[in-house]
Formats: C-alpha cells, structure tokens, sequence
C-alpha cells in the first residue's frame, strides 16, 4: 500500500495518527468536526476536509481506517469511501463493531473490487505510547497488503490475522467479553475486602503485591493500582458502569451458539443494574415480600422520580 | 530471627526451602514422610525428622514456616509446635487456610507467649524461580521480625502485612476468588471463541497477541498459552475443575457480609458443575420438561451409576 488515512480523530483515531506519524509514517487524516484538523496537521498529519480530499490526497492503492463509532456514523463513512475509492483499495473497520457488520460490508466492498479488513483495536489511551494489539478478519493477501501498518500501530508481536471476514471483530468481542468479567473479578474481591474487617487495608499497596508474583498479576490490576493511588476509597466516583456493545454481542452470540457464558453475562446484567437507581424488579421482590409476610419496606423517594 | 524452619515439604514447601537456600538462608526442613529429606539435605537444607529435632536445631527465636495442607494436618502440626516452641519465637501459617483458624490460632498462640502469622502464599510452582507474593496478618512487629524470611522468599515488592490476625489469609482467600472468576474469564472466551465460525484460529497465538499490548493481558493468559502451545485443542485434558477451599469460604463470606458476588459465585458453583458427570437437578429439568411438554430425553445410560 502506499498511503494511509485515518477517518475519525476520536481519542483513538487521533492516538493512532500520533502513533503512525511517530513511526515516520505521514496519515491523512479526516474528521467530521473540522476544528480538530490544524493540532494534527501540526503533528504533521495531512489533513483532508472532505471525504473526497481525502481519498486525492492518498496514492493509491490506499488504506482507509474508519475509527468512527460504531453503527450509523461507521455505515455512513463506509458507503461514501465506498463511492470514492477505487479496484484494490482497502477499507479497514476498526470500530468497536458487530462482526456481522464486517461480514456484510466485506461483502458489498468486495462488489466493487474494494477490499476490506474488520480490525479490533485494544490498548486504549495507552496504546499510542505502548503500541496497540490489533485483531484483524480477511483474506490473507489483503491482511498482507495492509500489514506494514497495523506493525507500525501495535506493539512487537500485537497482531494477527484472526479468520476471514468478521473474525477480527469477533475476536475484540471475545477479548471485550474477558474484560467486563475480569473487571467485575477485581470489582468483587476489592468489594468483599472493602466490607471485611480489614477493608481500612491499604488497596493500592496491595494491588501492587498481587501484581509481583502472584496468580492474579495483569495490566488491569496495574491500573486499579493507578485508581488507588488517586483516590484510596474511590469516594470521588459513583459505581455506574456503561456498557458499550460488544459486551452485550458476546451474551448474543453465546446465546445463538448455545455456550455457556455465566461470568462474563452476569458481568454485563449486572452493569445494567449499576446503571440504575432502582429497578424495577427489585420493588417487586420488595412489594412481595410485603405481600406474603408483612415485611416491612421502604417507600420509595419521591423525588426519585 | 536467628534461624527459619520449613515444616512440610509438598511442592510449596519445598521450593519454599530451595528458594531461601538460592537466596543464602539455610531452612531446617521437616516433613511427615521423611523420604523426601535426602534430597533437600542434598540441596543443603538442615532436616529434622522430628518436630522436636526441627525445635533442637533452631536458634531462638525461631519462626516456622507451617506449609501442610489446611484443616486437619496444619492444625495437628500448629498443637504439637505450640508444645514445643518457647516465647518469642514465631509460628508462621503459610496454609491456604481459612482466616477464622488463623484468628483463633493466633489468639491461642498469643496465650502461651508464642508469636502467630498468617501468611497467604501466591505464586505456585513459578514461584521458586520468579519469587512468590505472600500476603501476611498479624501485630506489625511481629511481622517486622519474620520480615527477612518473607522478603527472601518474594519477588521485589511482593509482600505485605495485610491487617491484624488472619489478615493474611483473608487477602489469599480474596485473591483466589478473584483468580476463580477470571479462569472462567477466559475459559468463557475461549469456549465462545472455540464454539464460533471462527474456532479453527490458532488460539496459542491469539493469547500470546492479547498478551501485548490488549486489556486483558497477564499472568494467567501467558498461562493459556502455554497450555494452548502444549496442546491446542486441550484434548488430552478433561474438563473437570477441583476447588480448594479458598472460593467456598470467599462466598461463604461475602454472604455472610452480604456483599454481591455473581461472578466469583458463579464461577464456583461452574467448578461444581464441572465436577459431576451428571446433576440431580438438571436431570429434574429434563424430567418436568417431559412432563409439562411430552418432550423427549435422554435416557440415562446404565453404567453411569
């Protein structure tokens, strides 16, 4: 391939432009809010105002990084490269996309002669720095094509090529299904010592025990350790946890496949109930309980709405 | 402390001893079935075949390391020590023990003017050559004398004295309800993974690539690689999971503090599971299905039992 583009510069489009730019590689970028342009073009970015520009300013054959979010502004960005680019071309999905999206649009791309690799990026904000693990699906000539720079994104040994269409985006949807349960493992054992007789213990040291030599040592623990540090109790949160798609796609696709995925689907219910201020099973099982045995319950605020 | 005493050679206590003698202290070493203490002479260890001898060839004050299964053999080991030891010397249980047992230990060691620690051990086979992660309970300058041992016995960093009296052991309770959850984390996955459209992936590979660089990289996924690198299907394995104590008494306890574990609960009672060829009540599920729908089941097969 001889260019680049990144469109979108989110927090992580915008990092793997930086990324790329630190590896002497030189992106066009595009983003739909324009103010966002002229920092990374003093980065040393090319930048481009329009989806057209864009693709003019590339040499082709190009490789196109959609980093939008995912569903309509991802659709909307994949039909209009989809008009602009040209034979031998590639489109690289690297939202935080259903894999069946992947499929489909791996397939209409490669109507046009236009190929097309789903690509599932970890590492977050510390991927621009540390390099990112990247989870592609495609063939393997447009993988190949296309691999000189997902290297340059990620960290030495941070890729593969998972399968051909969907797999890369199935397999960040496994890895994301993983997370939300090993964030609630952390997430329970902090919350039984936190309520224990030695929840005064200090956490922050304590993560960083457990992150030298012992069984549970890992790179999330690493950052609850950061989180303790600022704030020893975390008084300064609340205990709302979003949930952002793939968490509920993983559930989804155990349900279809018939596996078994207690941790992981227990994780994300019960980060819907931590998005709630009540729930209303739960004054069901309360109303009930007064029903049946008289127990007492509280009414609820009525400024709770 | 002038002198550390090993008391129980299983593969903990052994490279226990092997450890602090890589790091310049000579353990006395003592072990129920004397057959195994040719070899850690050998290593350069001092062996008692008795807990008397073990006593005799320790120079006050002393601290032995109890490293026997929990329940029945520690306690057996902590009675005949507490006859044994004099004041200031320092019993160390470095059982995977329940923390109530390290409580009312130290409350009976207390009363004769013997020192008592609880002490949780991380780390298992790996930790001879990387170093454990010992979280310890009990009076900080009690700690503070046993410290030398501990610290030759950790990796940099990994330790700490965790709160009073059965601290230690609650951390390593803790700590391993943790660990329960984020095996099922990734067993999950991986069972997602192996059961899709794209299960044919080379999934030693996959973890080395979520190794760098992803959010769900650490110890046990370096683990999984290398058991996927043994065996890439893991078809020589079954499927049955042991449990050791350590999550029963973590759900044990956090219902008793009525704090909500559904991950690490549920990845116990999945252990159960795996543990029975067949269950009573899913064969009462298929029974009510039959007798509610006419639906069909399967008979069970005679020489199950």
């Amino acid at each position: 391939m001889h260019s680049i583009a990144i469109a979108g510069m989110g927090r992580m489009g915008g990092n793997m432009a930086r990324r790329l730019l630190a590896k002497g590689i030189k992106p066009v970028v595009w983003n739909r809010d324009t103010a966002k342009l002229p920092r990374l073009e003093a980065a040393g970015a090319v930048t481009a105002k329009t989806l057209t520009e864009l693709v003019l300013k590339m040499k082709a054959p190009r490789a196109v990084w959609m980093m939008l979010p995912s569903g309509e502004p991802t659709e909307t960005l994949f039909l209009g490269l989809l008009s602009l680019l040209e034979k031998g071309d590639v489109i690289i999905d690297g939202a935080n996309g259903n894999w069946n999206d992947a499929v489909r649009r791996a397939k209409k791309a490669s109507e046009t002669g236009i190929d097309f690799l789903d690509a599932g990026v970890s590492g977050g904000i510390w991927g621009l720095e540390n390099g990112y693990c990247i989870m592609t699906g495609g063939p393997k000539p447009v993988f190949e094509k296309a691999e000189p720079f997902i290297k340059a994104l990620c960290q030495d040994g941070g890729y593969m090529n998972c399968g051909g269409p969907g797999a890369g985006h199935f397999a960040k949807m496994v890895h994301n299904g993983i997370e939300y349960a090993m964030m609630e493992a952390y997430g329970e054992g902090f919350d039984l010592l936190h309520a224990s007789p030695f929840g005064e213990i200090d956490m922050a040291g304590l993560a960083s025990v457990w992150n030298r030599g012992s069984v549970i040592r890992s790179w999330l623990l690493e950052l609850a350790q950061n989180a303790f540090d600022k704030d020893p109790k975390l008084e300064n949160l609340s205990g709302i946890v979003p949930d952002s798609g793939e968490g509920r796609w993983a559930v989804e696709e155990a349900v279809r496949l018939g596996v078994p995925l207690p941790a992981i689907s227990t994780s994300l219910f019960k980060r819907f109930r931590s998005q709630m201020k009540d729930n209303f099973g739960d004054r069901l099982s309360a109303a009930l309980r007064r029903e049946f045995g008289g127990h007492g319950v509280e009414e609820r605020m009525k400024d709770e709405g």
